[in-house]
C-alpha cells in the first residue's frame, strides 16, 4: 500500500555513525537549556546552576545478550551500569533512571523480578533512583531501553572535542578482559549444546567472567579527578574497543594521537585467556570494547598529580592532526588506528 | 544453563499496570532531586527554580503500529506527539528528545530518513530539542524509544492523585476518533490483502483517519489554562480510553466519580463510522484510546472561567469513594466504569 522511498542505501554501508550523522546531521537546537546535542555520550541541558546530562542505550535480546548465559539480575545490572557510565564519561554523576521494557508471555513475572532487582542494586550501588518508564509486550524477544539522567557542575560537563596537542591521553583500569570473558562464555555454551550434561568449565577466570556479566563504572575516577584538581580536557567511555575510542575523540577534536603498545593495561588473567583463545591481547583491548573504562585527555602539566595513580594509565599524548591517529608496536613499528569495534549493522 | 525462577506467573496475569506495580513497589528515592518518581506520566526532578519532567515511550512495529498503513514520517511524527503529551499532561511543557532506535537492515537509510523527517516535524512545531539516542540493529523489525524531557514551574505539576470532591471531570476536544480511524484502516488493509487492485476506499474520513494518523497533543490546552488562570487538581492524557484514565485519576486520588455519557464530546465523522462499523460511539470513547486529550479536574469555583469555552467539556464530577466510579447513561441508567482499554499483555 505504501510508497516506498526511490533511492535504497543499506544500513550496512553507512554504519551506525554514519546513519546517526545522516539522520541528525541538519538539527539545530532552538531551547537556551539545550546546551549540547547529538554527537557524544549524553547531551547537556542548563537548569539553573547545574548542568543536566541525558543519555539514551537499547539492549536488544540477541543483539546485545543471550540470556543462555547471562543471568537477567546480572543482564538488570549491567543495563543500568553502561547506562550510567555515559554520565561518568561526561564528568558528572547519574541521579534519575528511566526504564523501556519490551517482552514477551515466554517471560514469567519472577524473571522480570531478578531483572529489576539487578537494575535496583545497581542503583543503589551508584546512588540513582528508577523514576519511570515503560512496560510493554514485544513479540520478539526482551528489549531493554535506559535512559539517565545526570548532575554536573555548570560548564564543568566534559565533551569528546577538548583534546589539545600534547594532552596525555590516559586510562583507567585495564581492558580487553570483557572480550576475552565473553569468548569463553561463548566456548562454553558451544560445549554445553553439544554435551548437555558438561559442567562449564570457568574455574580461575572469574575476573574476565565479572569484567564481561558483572561491570562496573567508574564513579571512583570522577571522584577522584575532582579531588586532585583535574578537569579532563576529553573524555569518553570504553563501550566499542580503545581504537573506536580514540578515533572518536581525534575526529572530534581534529587532532591526531600517538598511542603506545607497551603502554596499554591488560590484567594477567585477560592476557594469558587470549592467548588460549590464540588472540592478540592488544587486539582485544583495541577492539573488544564493554570494558566501561573511562579514556581522557588532560594537560601535561597536571602529569604528576596522577603519576603514582594505580588506577590510571598513560598511554599516549595527542598529536597535531597532520600527524593522524596511530599506535606505536612493541617494536616501534607505526601502524593507523581504525576503528574495529563492535558495528551493529554489519553482521546480519 | 541458567536456572529458571522457580514460581512462575503469567504475564497477562497481572496485566501491564500491575506489573508496574509488581516492579516498582519497593523503591525508595534517595536524591533530594528526585520528587516524583513511577506512577503518574511523567516523573518530577527539581532543579534550581523549575522542576523537570522525564517520560519514556516505547513503540513496537507489530504491537504498536503496522508499517502495510502508517506512512513512516507519520509514524515519526506520532510517536513524538504521543511522548510530548505526557508532559503536557503534567502541566508541562516538553523541551528535550531522546530517541532510542532499532532496526533491521531491510529499512534503506531512505526510510528511516523519513522516520526522522516526521520526528523533527514534531519537534519544529512543538519547539522541542532532538538531543541525543542510540542506534541499533534490530532481529525483528523497528521498536522506537523515546524519552522527552519537559519544564514545568516550579511546585506547578499536576498529578494524578489531586482529585478532590465535587471537583469537576473535564475533557480537551473529542474522544473517539482516533480508534474508529484505525478500525477504517484495518478494513481497508484487509480489502487490501484480498484485492491488491483495489484503491483504499478513505474519502470523507479525513478527520478521524488524522486522528489516527496524525494527532496533535494539546500545548493549547496547557497555555490556555495558565492564561485563564486555572490549575487543574489532577489530570492525565487519554492514551488508553477514557475509562482507564478515570480509573487512574481515581484510584490515586482516592475518589469516586460520575460522567454522564450524554456529556461525552464525541465528532459526528467518529459517530457515523462507529454506527457504520457496527460500534457504540460511546465505548469508542471510554475504551479506544490515542486520542491523547487531556483529562482533568477542577475546582467547582473555577467553572465560570471555562464554561463558554469550545476546547473544552465538563463530562462529570468527582465524588466520595463510597460512591463508586460510575456512569450515567442517556437513559439515566447507572453503570460502573471498568478499564477496557488497550492492555498489551492480553492478546499474545
Amino acid at each position: 500500500m505504501l510508497q516506498q522511498p526511490a533511492n535504497k542505501t543499506e544500513l550496512k554501508k553507512l554504519g551506525e555513525f554514519g546513519l546517526i550523522h545522516t539522520l541528525t546531521d541538519n538539527i539545530k537546537l532552538v531551547n537556551t537549556s539545550s546546551k549540547l546535542g547529538v554527537g557524544d555520550d549524553a547531551a547537556v541541558i542548563n537548569q539553573g546552576d547545574k548542568d543536566l546530562l541525558v543519555s539514551t542505550d537499547m539492549l536488544l535480546e540477541g543483539v546485545h545478550f543471550d540470556l543462555t548465559y547471562v543471568p537477567l539480575k546480572h543482564l538488570g545490572y549491567k543495563a543500568a551500569i553502561v547506562n550510567f557510565s555515559d554520565i561518568y564519561a561526561m564528568n558528572g554523576h547519574p541521579k534519575q533512571l528511566t526504564i523501556g521494557l519490551a517482552c514477551s508471555n515466554r517471560f514469567p513475572v519472577e524473571a522480570l523480578e531478578q531483572l529489576y532487582e539487578g537494575i535496583q542494586m545497581a542503583c543503589s550501588a551508584y546512588g540513582v533512583d528508577l523514576v519511570g518508564g515503560d512496560t510493554t509486550s514485544s513479540r520478539a524477544g526482551l528489549i531493554l531501553s535506559l535512559t539517565i539522567i545526570g548532575e554536573v557542575e555548570k560548564d564543568k560537563a566534559v565533551k569528546r572535542n577538548g583534546a589539545k596537542v600534547g594532552d596525555l591521553l590516559v586510562v583507567s583500569g585495564d581492558l580487553g578482559g570483557a572480550y576475552v570473558g565473553l569468548q569463553l562464555l561463548e566456548r562454553e555454551k558451544s560445549v554445553f549444546m553439544d554435551h548437555p550434561d558438561a559442567q562449564p568449565d570457568l574455574e580461575g577466570n572469574d575476573y574476565i567472567l565479572e569484567r564481561q556479566l558483572k561491570p562496573e563504572a567508574r564513579k571512583d575516577i570522577v571522584e577522584y579527578l575532582a579531588e586532585i584538581g583535574i578537569q579532563p580536557s576529553s573524555m569518553i567511555d570504553i563501550s566499542d574497543g580503545l581504537s573506536s575510542e580514540i578515533l572518536h575523540i581525534c575526529n572530534q577534536s581534529n587532532t591526531g594521537c600517538r598511542l603506545y603498545e607497551e603502554k596499554i593495561p591488560i590484567d594477567s588473567t585477560t592476557y594469558n585467556m587470549a592467548r588460549e583463545f590464540g588472540l592478540d591481547p592488544t587486539v582485544c583491548a583495541l577492539s573488544g570494547g564493554e570494558d566501561y573504562e573511562l579514556l581522557f585527555t588532560i594537560a601535561q602539566s597536571d602529569f604528576d598529580k596522577i603519576k603514582n595513580s594505580p588506577l590510571l594509565t598513560v598511554i599516549g599524548h595527542i598529536t597535531d592532526i597532520s600527524e593522524g591517529v596511530q599506535m606505536v608496536d612493541k617494536s616501534g613499528g607505526i601502524h593507523p588506528i581504525v576503528a574495529q569495534g563492535w558495528s551493529s549493522f554489519e553482521e546480519e
